[in-house]
């Protein structure tokens, strides 16, 4: 631990836990436009741009280890209205705010950073508090 | 919503729920090597790379409506062991199996993906499952 950390290239995944996965695919795919790259009866994997994926488990299906050919993963579980951001295009910010009203998840919070970047933020069929966000919200970004 | 969605660049933001803010900010910054680009007591955001933020947040803070200059941020909530995942670079798999090990956050499980990636996983101070992930999981990693 005296040597610095090797790098980390960035958050691959980010994962949510839905009561039911087929009505929230549905959401992410037809609202969000989203592309899954592996859906079975326990997750859909969502393409959301080079090295990042948007995981979403049912509710109860990751409370144990999963035995895979290559290897195991360790139980998780998520409860409660989670938290994530999405990246998006400043000129698009009243495209989206426009697409959510018209599909039943209207904008529930806006915000103005002090960088310049703004933020919508929305429901998912879970309650997930969903935000967009334009350029100009972190130095990173 | 007929129009096709516009364009997501990625996801920008992940978020933990935290029982003790220092404890996990300290165990962020001083195994994985993250650099907190804003702390306060109720959230640390830390620089994951390019348009890339991990979120701690102190539970319990984000229940109600924050109000700031800017907006409004609406109420979020995360309870459980949550899971996400970082990229790391395939030669430093056997530097942070060795790190993780030094810091009592021993891997607790190992993946090896068709496409060629290779996965550790292991807790953080809060019980959340952490994936360091090396290119070749995903079509798009």
């Amino acid at each position: 631990m005296d040597a610095p950390a090797p790098n980390i290239d960035g958050c691959l995944e980010t994962a949510l836990y839905v009561a039911d996965l087929s009505r929230a695919a549905r959401f992410y795919e037809a609202v969000l436009g989203l592309s899954a790259m592996f859906a079975d009866q326990r997750l859909v994997a969502f393409d959301c741009g080079p090295r990042s994926v948007l995981l979403l488990f049912a509710r109860g299906t990751t409370e144990e280890t999963i035995r895979l050919p290559g290897g195991e993963i360790p139980p998780h579980e998520g409860f409660g209205r989670l938290h994530f951001a999405l990246a998006i295009r400043g000129e698009d910010l009243p495209l989206w705010e426009r697409r959510l009203a018209e599909a039943g998840a209207p904008v529930e919070g806006r915000m103005d950073w002090p960088r310049g970047g703004k933020s919508l933020y929305f429901r998912d069929p879970d309650g997930n508090l969903v935000e967009l966000a334009t350029p100009g919200v972190w130095r990173n970004y």
